[in-house]
C-alpha cells in the first residue's frame, strides 16, 4: 500500500502535497503493498476493492463516507501531539492507596517484557506447545499469588481487584445453589471493590450487607442461614490489621464462604489469609512492579482452597505432560470456563491480564523472597516513622497500633484544607472523610518523600501555618531515632499476626537475582513463545493485527503510566482529553451516541452493555423483560454474560448457512415478546459472513420492544464500511484488543468499551469516587473509572494515524486478505459458510470434519501440525466443533498469506497420504505433530515418514523455523493431575 | 551478592539503613550470591576476597583507598538524577548542517534494535556462525553504500566522517608509497573534517592544502607529481552542487586519488561520486535514522573503487560459504586490518559503529528506494521554498541555483543578530562568517517549522523588525506555490547531475515496508545471533559484562539523542555538567589529572595519547623522540597507533612467564634512549597477568625521557584496586565500552577517553568549532568534540550506581570468577601465564596447541564446538597462537561459569576420545562443529557419533539451546571470492 504519492522528479509538483510528512502510517500497518493488488483481486475474482466490498456487504448497510474522525496524523507528529497531550497530566506523589500503590518497575522487566513485543503481542496461550514461555511465567504468578495467601490453587489473573471481589461473592452463591441471599461486606473495604460487588449483586437478587465485621458474630449467629460469604479486606482500607481468625472459623462453621481481599506485599510479613480461615483470597497485584496507569491495567489476583478450584474463574494453568513425558504446561480445567459453561456460567470473564501477571510474577523472581520481604519491612517502617511524626505533631492516627502501609488520621480542621495544602506541594492524600483523612506509603517512597509529607502535616492546616515554620518542621532522622530506640516495636500488629511460614521457596524465586541471569531468563521464555513478531497468528475472531511501536511508546511515559486512578481530575487534563476524543471517534465510526471506556475486555462490555439495556427497561417500568436471545453461535462470553445480568437466555438457531435462522427467531421473539430484553448478534457473525437481513433481525426485536446488543468482536470487518448504530444495534461493545490494536498482552490486557445510542446512554456505568457515565448510572463494572486507562492511548493513536480513508482502507484488506486466503485454499479445504457470492467477511472457516473418517485426523492434528510450519494454528472448534477458523486481518502481507496457505496445501497433501494409505492412520506427521528438536534428533528414528519431512516440509523452512519446545501435551493427564504451582524441579529431568 | 542488610523483624533497626533505597544496583550487575563465595573461594583456593587479591595484584601497586566518586545511588534514584541533568539540556531545533541533520528513526527500529539486548550487546562478530544475523545487516549497509556512491566496495563503518577523510588521505599516501606530499582539500569542507584531516596528516608530514577546488585545475598540471589525492565535499558544506567530473578526471589523469565526501540522502538525487570518478567515497550516515546525538556514535561510511578494497580501513564483510555450500556471511580479508598488519598499518580502527550501520541500513530496508528518495526530494523541494522565501524577503543566496537541502545566505547585518534572534526562537542557524549564515534541512522539518523559520528571517533584524510585521510575514503555502508554479523548476543542481541510476534494487530493500514484516526481518535476525542476553560472551580482552538497563534507558532520551553537536555550549549545560562529572570520577578511578572524552574508540585512544606524547616532547623541544617501545604481545592497534603517529615501533620481548622481557626492556631503552619517545604497555598484561615490577618499567623508561602509555583495555582488573597514574603511566586510554559498561553494539559504538598526568594535560584534543581539550592542544581526535557523547550517559549511570565500593568489588569478582574458571579447568587444559602463585587477573589463556599434534585439534575447533554448547567462543589465537583466552567478567553468575567449564571439560573428553582413537581425526564432533540443525536433521547422517552426541553433549541441552544457522564459513574461499553486497537469492537456493 502506498499512500504517500510520490513526488516525481521533473513533474509538477503540486504545493499542498510537499509539506505533507512522509512517515505515514497506513501503509505501515496494512500489510499488502500496491502491486499485490492484482493477483489478490484477481484470485478474489473481483476486478477491484470496491467491487469485492458491494459483493461481500449487503447492499444497504454499506455506509458510502469514511468514519469522520479526522486526517491521519504521520507517527512523529503523532507523537509530539500525544507529548503535548501528556504534558497536562500531572504527576504528583500520590498516597491514595484503596489498593493502588506506586512501584518501581525493574529496567530489566520493563525494557524486555513490558515494552517488547516478543512478550506483548500474544494472544491467550491455547496453543501449549508454542507458548511454553508464557505459561512457564503464568505459573510462576499462580504459585506467587498461592505462597503469599496461603491458599493452594490460584488462577492466573483476573481483571481488577473489584470484580474479583464479585466473582468471589458469586463462588459463594453458586456454592449455596443461589438460596443464600445476604454478602456481609465489612465497611473498610476499598469503596470502589464495595460498589462493584454490589453491582454485581444486584442482577442476582443478592443483599450486600456493609456493616463493621466487628459485629458480624451476632449477624451470624442470627441469620447465618442466609449468610453466603463474607468479605473483609486484610489490611483494611482504613490501615488497620485485625484479626479475623475467630470470625473466619465462625463463619465457616456456618458454611459462608470467607473471602478476604488482600495486599501481596503486607503478606510478605503479615499472616496469610489461608492460614486464619480465609476460602479465598483476592486483590491487585499492581504493586508487584505494575505501574499505576491511572487505574490499569495490573492483574488481580484470585487463590482459592482446594475444594473451589473448579468453581474458580478466569484462567488456570497448570502442568502437565507431553506424549513424551516431558513436563509441559498449558491451560487446566477448561471446562470452568464459560466457553463451555455459556448460560450456567457465573463469570464470564475471557481476556484478563497475562501481560501484568507476568511483570508481576517476574517482579517476584527478581526479587526473591528476601527482597520481597525488605520491601515489605521498608514500607512497614517507614510507614511508623511517619506515624511518630504524625503523633509528635499531635494527630490523632485511628490505627496506631494497628497498621502495615497506611494511617487514618483525624483532624481538628476540615481535611479538605490539608489535603489542598498537599496538593499544592505535589502531593496527592485520601480524603476518608470531613476530618479523616488516609496516608498509604509504598516502595517509591524516599527519604525526601517522608519529609516532604512530614512538612505538609506540619505545615498543613492554615492554622499551623502560624504556629510552625519549616525550621520545626521535626526531620525523619529524628522520628526514626525515636521511633527505633527500642527493637521491640519494629512492628505495628499483633504479633500473632506476623507471618512464620515461608513462600517464595521453589528455586525459580532464588535463581535470577542479576539482571544478567534476569535478562536471559526472560528471554529463555520468549524463545519458547510464538509471537507476532515471528509469525501470523489467524486466529478467528481475535484479529491479531499489528500492535505498532508509536502506538506503544507513551503507554510507558510516567505522564500517562504514573497517575493514581482517584487523583483530582484536573491533574489528568491529558487523559481528559484522550477520553473524549476517543468516544468522540469510538462514537463516529460505531454510528453511536455515547461511549463508555469503563469495561476492561469484551466480556466485560456486553456485561456493561446488558445492564445497560436492563437498567432502561426498568426505567420505563419494563421490569419483566429480562428474556435474552441469543444465536447458538454465539461466542461463550454472551449467554454468560446474561446470566450475569440475570436474564434467562433463549438459543435461536442458525440455519445451514450459518445465519440466523428467521423463522426460529420470529417464533422466539414472538414468544417471549412481553418478557423480551434483547437479543445478541454478532456482525459480521461468527460463521465470519456478512448476513443479509440484520436490519430485520433488529426491525423484530424492536418491534416487540426488545433492544439489539451487537458484539463488536469482528468490528474489524465493519470500521468505515457499516456501522452498528446504523445496523440497528443500540448497544455494542469494541474490544479495542482486536479492531483498535491494543495488543493481547498473551492474554490480557484489553479494553471494551461501550457505544450507545442516546436512549441507553443515561445508564453507562457511573463510579463511586469519580464522576463519570450517565445521569442515572448502573453500577461500576471496573474498578476504576475509565477501566484500562494507560492503554487508551494505543487505540487513540491508531485512530488518529490511519485517518478516516486509513481506517476504511484498512477494513477493506482485512476483508481482501481473508477472501483472497479463502480462494487459495477452497481447491483443497471445504470452506464453511460464505455469502451467496462465496465471500466471506474477514475470516473463514475451514471444515477438519470429512478428515475425521477418511484419514482418522482432527481439526487439532492440523493445528499442531501448523507449528511444525512455524505458524500459530487459527481458531479451533469454534464456533462450529472439528473446524478452523482463519483471520488472517489487514497486516499481514501476502508473502505471509502464501506462506500459511502453502501450508495448508502441504498438510492437505499429508492427509491425502493417510488417506491413500501411504501413511498409516496412527502414525504420521500430523498425529504425531508438533515434533520438538528433541524428538527429531533421538537416535531411534522408527517413524514412518523422515525427520526432514516432519521439520522441514517446505523449503523455506530451513532458513526460517520457530520450533515448538514440547510435543503434544497431554491435557487430560493434567486435569487428572492437577497441578498449578511451579512443580519441583526433579520432574522435569 | 547482597548488598542491602536484610531488615529483620524484631531485630534493632538503625535508622540510618531505614531510608537507604532497596533497588540498589551492585548486586544486580554483580553475578555471584554471597553464597556462592564459599566454594568458590575454597576452588580457587583462598579463604577471602582480600586474600586473593593480594597475592593477585603485586604489593606496593595496591591502593587501600576505594575510588572516590561517592555513595552509589539506586537505580530510580539515578534515573530522577539524570532526569534533571537532561533537562538542562535544550533541544532547539538545529539548522546548522555540517553533516549531521535531524532525522527520523522508525519507531520498529528505535524499540527493537537501538533499545533492544538482542542487537546491542554483542562483539564484533568475529564468530561468523553465530551471528549470521549481524553479518546480513552489516552487508545490508555495504550494499545501501555501494548502491548510493556509485563504488563497488564499502566497508562495515567507521567511526566518524572526519577520520574516514583522514583514512582516505592515508590511503592515497600509502598508495604513492608515501612519496607524494600534498593533499588537496576544497574550502567548502565541513570544518571538522579539513580539522581531523590535518591533525591526521601532521605526523606524517602530509601538506594538506585547503584551498577553492576551482583553481586546482592549475594546481594539478604544476604540482600534479606531488598531490597524492583531491578531497571535495558533494554537496558542498555551503550548499552547492558542484560538477567534479572535470577535476576528478584530471586528478585522476596525474593519479591523484579523488575522494568525495559526501551525504547518502543527496545521493538518491545527485549523480554518484563513483559515476562522476571518486576513486573514495565517504560520509556520516547519521542521517539514515540515527539520532544526532550531540555528535555520535553514528556509523561513518567508506566506499572505494574495486582496485582499492584491500587498502581499506576498517571491517569489511563478505559472503562466502560454510561447509554444507550455503551461503554465509563472515568478517573478510581481515589481513587488511591492523591485527596483522601491526606497525604497517596506517589504520588502527578496531571497535567501529556496527550498531549504528545496522540502524542506518535498516532505515534503508524500511524505507526501500521510492521511499529514501521521497524523502531526499521533499527535503530539497522545502529547501527550494524556503530559497524562495529568502529571495522574496531579500536576502542574497549565494547558492541560489545549486543546492540539495542547504542554502548559504548572505546579510546586510551582522549575522550573530539573525542567529540570536533565532535562538530565541528555539532554532539553530549556522554561523559561516560574521555576515553569511547557513541552513540546512532535514527530514523532520515540518510545514509549521518551515514557517517559523521563514519568520525569523523575515523579522530577525532589529531594522528589519521595525519593517516586517508578523502578519506580513509570507505563507509557506503562498512561497510553495510561487516556487512550483512552472513544472521544470523541480530541481535546483544542473541537470547533469541529476542521478539516473538505480540503487537498492536488491529484494532486501524491497520486501520488508510494513511494520509486520520489519518487525519480523528484525527478529529473524536477531534469532541468528548470540548475544549476551543469551549466554556468556567469554571474550578475552573485551570484557563482556552486563549492559544494564538502567544505564541504557537516557541514552534514546530526546533530551540526550536529539541535540546537534554543534549547538551553543549554552543549549547543553546537562551535558556539561555530565561531562564534567564523569571526567571527575575517571580521573579519580584512574589517578590521572585530566581527562580528554574525544576519542570514540580504544584505538583513537591510543593515537590520541601518543599524538599527546608527541606533541609534549615537541613543546620541549625534544623532536627527535620517535621511537615507541612496544611488547611483542601487544594489541595490533598499539603499534598501529604508534605507526600513525609517525613513530618507530621497537618491539619488546616477552619471557617465557608471559613478562616483559627485562633484559631486552634495558638493552633496547638504553639503546634508543635520545629517541625514546614512549612504551605501551598493556596491563594486567594481555596474557591477564599483574606483571611484577611495572613501576620499575615505567622507571626505567621515565629515566630515559620517554613516556608510559598505557593500554586501558583491561581497566576491569584494576578499578579500586590499583590505578594507571600511582603505578607509573603518563596516559591510558579507557574503553568505556568494557570496563563502564557501554556495550559493544556488535561490533560499536566504543568510547576510548583518555586520562593524562598534568604535564600532558595542555596537550589534550582540541576541536576547530568548539573549546575542549588543552591549552596547545592537538588537532581533533574525532569529528565531534565529545566523541560519542549520547552514550556517555552510561558509563556516568554506571559508576554513579556502583558507587567506591560497588566499583571495587566488581574488579574483586571480576578477578574471583577468572580464578574460579581457571582453577575448575586446570586439571583439563593447560593454563598459561599466571602469576607466581598460579592466579590470574581477570582472564586467563587455555593452551590448544598439544592437541594439534595429539589430536588433529586446533584452538577453531574448540571454538566452533562450544557454539554447540550454547557458548561464544573466548578470544581465539590471540595474544598467542592456538589459544583460548577466557574472559568471564563479575557479572556472570556462578551457575553460567559452571556450565561453561561444564562444556570445556566435556570437549575436553571429546578431544581424549580422539587421542585415544574412540573417534577418527578428520571426522569428530570437533572438527563437524558446529552443527546446525538442518545437519543433524538430514537422513543421511553415516558420523562417527550420534545426532545426540553432536546436539546435545550436555543435558541441559535440551531444555535450551542456541543453534548456529550455519555451518563452519570458509574464509579461504570468500577471500578468493570477495563478494561485499547483498548475494542475488538464487545463490542461497
Ligand atoms: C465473538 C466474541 N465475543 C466476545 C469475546 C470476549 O472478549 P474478551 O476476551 O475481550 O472478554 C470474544 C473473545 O475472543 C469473541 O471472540
Ligand atoms: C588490549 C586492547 N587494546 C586496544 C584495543 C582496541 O580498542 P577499540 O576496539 O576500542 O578500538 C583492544 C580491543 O579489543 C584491546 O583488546
Ligand atoms: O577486536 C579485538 O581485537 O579485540
Amino acid at each position: 500500500v502506498s499512500f504517500a504519492a510520490p513526488i516525481q522528479p521533473g513533474a509538477h509538483i503540486a504545493p499542498s502535497t510537499l509539506f505533507k510528512p512522509l512517515d505515514t502510517f497506513p501503509r505501515r500497518h496494512i500489510g499488502p503493498r500496491d502491486n499485490d493488488l492484482p493477483v489478490m483481486l484477481k484470485t478474489v475474482g473481483v476486478a477491484s476493492i470496491d467491487e469485492l466490498v458491494t459483493k461481500t456487504i449487503p447492499a444497504g448497510i454499506r455506509v458510502e463516507q469514511a468514519p469522520a474522525v479526522g486526517e491521519p496524523l504521520a507517527e512523529a507528529e503523532l507523537l509530539s501531539e500525544l507529548r503535548k497531550m501528556a504534558a497536562k497530566n500531572k504527576v504528583f506523589k500520590s498516597y491514595i492507596g484503596l489498593g493502588y500503590a506506586d512501584t518501581i518497575t525493574p529496567p530489566v522487566i520493563l525494557r524486555n517484557i513490558m515494552e517488547n513485543p516478543g512478550w506483548y503481542t500474544q494472544y491467550t496461550p491455547y496453543q501449549a506447545e508454542i507458548s511454553q514461555g508464557r505459561l512457564e511465567s503464568l505459573i510462576n504468578f499462580q504459585t506467587m499469588v498461592s505462597d503469599l495467601t496461603g491458599l493452594p490453587v490460584s488462577n492466573a489473573s483476573l481483571l481488577d481487584e473489584g470484580t474479583a471481589a464479585g466473582e468471589a461473592m458469586l463462588i459463594a452463591f453458586t456454592i449455596h445453589n443461589r438460596r443464600r441471599k445476604t454478602f456481609l461486606v465489612d465497611t473498610a473495604t476499598n469503596p470502589q471493590t464495595i460498589a462493584c460487588v454490589r453491582s454485581r449483586a444486584e442482577p442476582f437478587g443478592i443483599n450486600v450487607v456493609v456493616s463493621d465485621a466487628s459485629g458480624w458474630e451476632r449477624e451470624l449467629e442470627e441469620s447465618g442461614q442466609d449468610i453466603m460469604g463474607v468479605m473483609v479486606q486484610y489490611p483494611a482500607a482504613d490501615g488497620r490489621v485485625p484479626d479475623y481468625e475467630r470470625l473466619a472459623a465462625q463463619a465457616r462453621s456456618r458454611k459462608s464462604i470467607v473471602v478476604a481481599a488482600t495486599d501481596l506485599l503486607a503478606l510478605a510479613v503479615l499472616r496469610p489469609p489461608g492460614e486464619w480461615g480465609a476460602d479465598i483470597a483476592l486483590g491487585n497485584a499492581q504493586r508487584f512492579g505494575v505501574p499505576l496507569g491511572y487505574g490499569g491495567p495490573h492483574a488481580a489476583f484470585f487463590a482459592v482452597r482446594d475444594e473451589h478450584k473448579r468453581r474458580m474463574p478466569g484462567r488456570l494453568v497448570g502442568a502437565s505432560k507431553d506424549t513424551h513425558g516431558k513436563v509441559a504446561y498449558r491451560l487446566a480445567l477448561q471446562t470452568r470456563e464459560q466457553h463451555i459453561r455459556r448460560e450456567k456460567a457465573t463469570s464470564n470473564i475471557c481476556t484478563a491480564q497475562a501481560l501484568l501477571a507476568n511483570m508481576a510474577a517476574m517482579y517476584a523472581v527478581y526479587h526473591g523472597p528476601q527482597g520481597i520481604k525488605d520491601i515489605a519491612l521498608r514500607v512497614h517502617h517507614l510507614t511508623s516513622v511517619l506515624a511518630e511524626g504524625l503523633t509528635q505533631l499531635g494527630y490523632t492516627i485511628t490505627n496506631r497500633d494497628s497498621f502495615f502501609d497506611t494511617l487514618t488520621v483525624r483532624l481538628d480542621f476540615p481535611s479538605s484544607e490539608l489535603v489542598a495544602f498537599a496538593e499544592e506541594n505535589r502531593i496527592n492524600l485520601r480524603i476518608d472523610e470531613k476530618n479523616t483523612i488516609g496516608v498509604t506509603l509504598d516502595e517509591t517512597v524516599t527519604k525526601q518523600d517522608l519529609q516532604h509529607l512530614v512538612r505538609v502535616f506540619a505545615l498543613g492546616s492554615v492554622q499551623r501555618h502560624m504556629l510552625v515554620s519549616d525550621s520545626s518542621v521535626p526531620s525523619v532522622d529524628t522520628l526514626a531515632a525515636a521511633r527505633f530506640a527500642t527493637a521491640e516495636r519494629s512492628f505495628n500488629f499483633a504479633p500473632k499476626l506476623a507471618r512464620t511460614s515461608a513462600y517464595l521457596s521453589h528455586p525459580v524465586f532464588n535463581s535470577y537475582h542479576s539482571e544478567t541471569e534476569m535478562l536471559r531468563y526472560i528471554m529463555h521464555l520468549q524463545s519458547k513463545d510464538l509471537s507476532l513478531a515471528d509469525a501470523m497468528i489467524p486466529l478467528g475472531s481475535c484479529t491479531m493485527k499489528l500492535n505498532a511501536t508509536t502506538e506503544m511508546i507513551p503507554v510507558t511515559w510516567p505522564e500517562f503510566n504514573s497517575l493514581h486512578p482517584f487523583v483530582p481530575q484536573h491533574q489528568a487534563l491529558g487523559y481528559k482529553t484522550l477520553f473524549e476524543e476517543l468516544e468522540y471517534s469510538l462514537a463516529k465510526i460505531t454510528g453511536f451516541d455515547a461511549i463508555s471506556l469503563q469495561p476492561n475486555s469484551g466480556a466485560q462490555g456486553e456485561y456493561a452493555g446488558l445492564r445497560v439495556i436492563r437498567a432502561y427497561h426498568e426505567s420505563r417500568g419494563d421490569v419483566k423483560r429480562n428474556v435474552c436471545l441469543i444465536p447458538v453461535s454465539a461466542h461463550g462470553t454472551n449467554p454468560a454474560s446474561a446470566a450475569m445480568c440475570g436474564m434467562d437466555v433463549v438459543v435461536v438457531k442458525c440455519d445451514a448457512a450459518g445465519s440466523l435462522d428467521a423463522e426460529d427467531l420470529r417464533v422466539k421473539a414472538a414468544q417471549y415478546k412481553d418478557r423480551l430484553a434483547a437479543i445478541m448478534i454478532t456482525y459480521p457473525s461468527t460463521y465470519g459472513v456478512f448476513e443479509d437481513g440484520v436490519r430485520e433481525v433488529c426491525d423484530l426485536v424492536h418491534s416487540y420492544g426488545g433492544q439489539v446488543y451487537m458484539d463488536g468482536a469482528n468490528m474489524n470487518a465493519q470500521v468505515g464500511l457499516c456501522t452498528p448504530g446504523d445496523i440497528g444495534a443500540d448497544v455494542c461493545h469494541l474490544n479495542l484488543h482486536k479492531t483498535f490494536t491494543i495488543p493481547h498482552g498473551g492474554g490480557g490486557p484489553g479494553m471494551g468499551p461501550i457505544g450507545v445510542k442516546a436512549h441507553l446512554a443515561p445508564f453507562l456505568p457511573g463510579h463511586p469516587l469519580t464522576k463519570v457515565g450517565g445521569q442515572a448510572p448502573i453500577g461500576p463494572i471496573s474498578a476504576a473509572p475509565w477501566g484500562s486507562a494507560s492503554i487508551l492511548p494505543i487505540s487513540w493513536a491508531y485512530i488518529r494515524m490511519m485517518g478516516d480513508v486509513g481506517l476504511r482502507k484498512s477494513t477493506e484488506y482485512a476483508i481482501l486478505n481473508a477472501n483472497y486466503m479463502a480462494k487459495r485454499l477452497e481447491p483443497y479445504y471445504k470452506i464453511l459458510f460464505r455469502n451467496e457470492n462465496g465471500l466471506c467477511a474477514h475470516e473463514f472457516i475451514i471444515d477438519a470434519r470429512p478428515f475425521s473418517a477418511s484419514a482418522g485426523i482432527e481439526a487439532v492434528d492440523i493445528a499442531k501440525r501448523l507449528h511444525d510450519y512455524s505458524f500459530h494454528s487459527p481458531t479451533m472448534s469454534w464456533p462450529v466443533g472439528n473446524t478452523l477458523m482463519i483471520e488472517p486481518t489487514e497486516s499481514e502481507p501476502r508473502s505471509e498469506l502464501d506462506r500459511f496457505c502453502d501450508a495448508m496445501i502441504a498438510i492437505r497433501q499429508e492427509i491425502t497420504d493417510i488417506e491413500t494409505g501411504k501413511q498409516p492412520r496412527e502414525n504420521n506427521v500430523l498425529t504425531n505433530a508438533p515434533h520438538t528438536q528433541e524428538v527429531l534428533l533421538s537416535e531411534n528414528w522408527d517413524r514412518p515418514y523422515t525427520r526432514e519431512q516432519a521439520a522441514y516440509p517446505l523449503p523455506n523452512l530451513r532458513k526460517r523455523k520457530f520450533w515448538p519446545t514440547v510435543s503434544r501435551v497431554d491435557d487430560a493427564y493434567g486435569d487428572r493431575n492437577l497441578f498449578c504451582t511451579c512443580p519441583p524441579l526433579e520432574l522435569d529431568e
